[in-house]
């Protein structure tokens, strides 16, 4: 049974992982008759957000691993703790702590970097020429991982990716039920929320994703 | 179009919602040419659970529309609002949101009482002969609900039973993949996460209930 590595970003699509991607990958991976763990930083929030007014909650803080176990049902594990030779693929879905917690891409677009944990981990990998799947704006992620030149999508929003594109990644537009490969990278990216109206509508490229993804492995 | 009122109750299994639940009712919903809105109570949780430690988090309050809100991407209505009038099913999701937040069946099985918001709500839809699914544990709801001899499932737990028993509740035993329908107050139920050790295992119930709900409408 092939395993995969999830990375999380927290809890809630304005400030952690974007819940329903979260779901239907895991999903998606058992679907696909394989195995899956969760990991995340054991971070501070960027910040937290009231997903219900879509403010700053400046009382606040929250752990991005301690919120990212609410997805995981308890169930998952410090990021600096994922070796990558017990896994086969790495999937990071989206929401904005893949920008605000992984990455810092959505407070300086200009010139964002990387968390070290996250970076390390992407990186091993990438060295190992093992697949991952990266959906909506994690592929922010992709040109701070991969060597220049590296093809991804966020979907079809020109200013978002330009800004990735500026920092190295090629950008593909991509409709919501499909993907774009890069298979000398082995690295597969669906729109994902960036684009979907529906949960049905995300599902179907993040299926898709999933599906590419383990058999890239 | 049938339209689904959906009650959350947090965000999280073991303070809130239990979140594949919510969003395997979510998917299914869709899937199966209907359309929802979320609703919460505009209450404080019970209390925080760190959900990586499984302890009380003494220094945190959260509020339960707020936290739903993150399952539900923002679109989610204070539980007051909803008018029973304009929906055809009601559909409320597990977690221990639903036994600490909804009723307090989690703190006081012997005694406990229902959210006076959730029971309205809940009893309209069943004086307007409207279907209603409850799931995983929110079927300790349904004897504080419905008239005694209201039939329904939270899976094999005999204690868990005989305790939502005391009040009510005909318990018939069920498989995790299966319902129990209470055909004369167009009742449905599944354990999902009561039983289920995977996401498949609670989707293939909670489709089904889905499907019956839907279909008794």
């Amino acid at each position: 049974m092939k395993k995969v590595a999830v990375i999380l970003s927290g809890c809630g699509v304005y400030d952690g992982s974007e819940i329903h991607e979260a779901v239907l990958t895991l999903l998606a991976i058992e679907q696909q008759g394989a195995s899956y763990r969760c990991f995340a930083p054991n971070i501070e929030q960027h910040h937290v957000i009231n997903h219900l007014t879509g403010e700053v909650s400046e009382t606040e803080s929250r752990n991005v691993l301690v919120e990212s176990a609410r997805i995981a049902r308890g169930d998952v594990e410090d990021l600096a703790e994922l070796r990558v030779d017990d896994y086969d693929v790495l999937i990071v879905p989206g929401g904005f702590g893949a920008a605000k917690n992984l990455c810092n891409f959505a407070i300086d677009a200009d010139n964002y970097t990387i968390n070290e944990q996250v970076l390390a981990a992407a990186q091993a990998f990438a060295k190992a020429e093992k697949p991952a799947g990266y959906m909506c704006i994690a592929p922010a992620l992709l040109p701070l991982i991969y060597p220049q030149g590296i093809q991804g999508t966020i979907g079809t929003d020109t200013g978002t990716a330009n800004l990735i594109a500026a920092k190295g990644l090629v950008h593909n537009d991509c409709q919501v039920a499909d993907i774009v490969v890069d298979n000398a990278h082995k690295v597969v990216t669906t729109p994902a929320y960036m684009l979907a109206t529906s949960m049905s509508e995300a599902a179907a490229g993040i299926n898709k994703l999933v599906k590419s993804v383990l058999a890239l492995s």
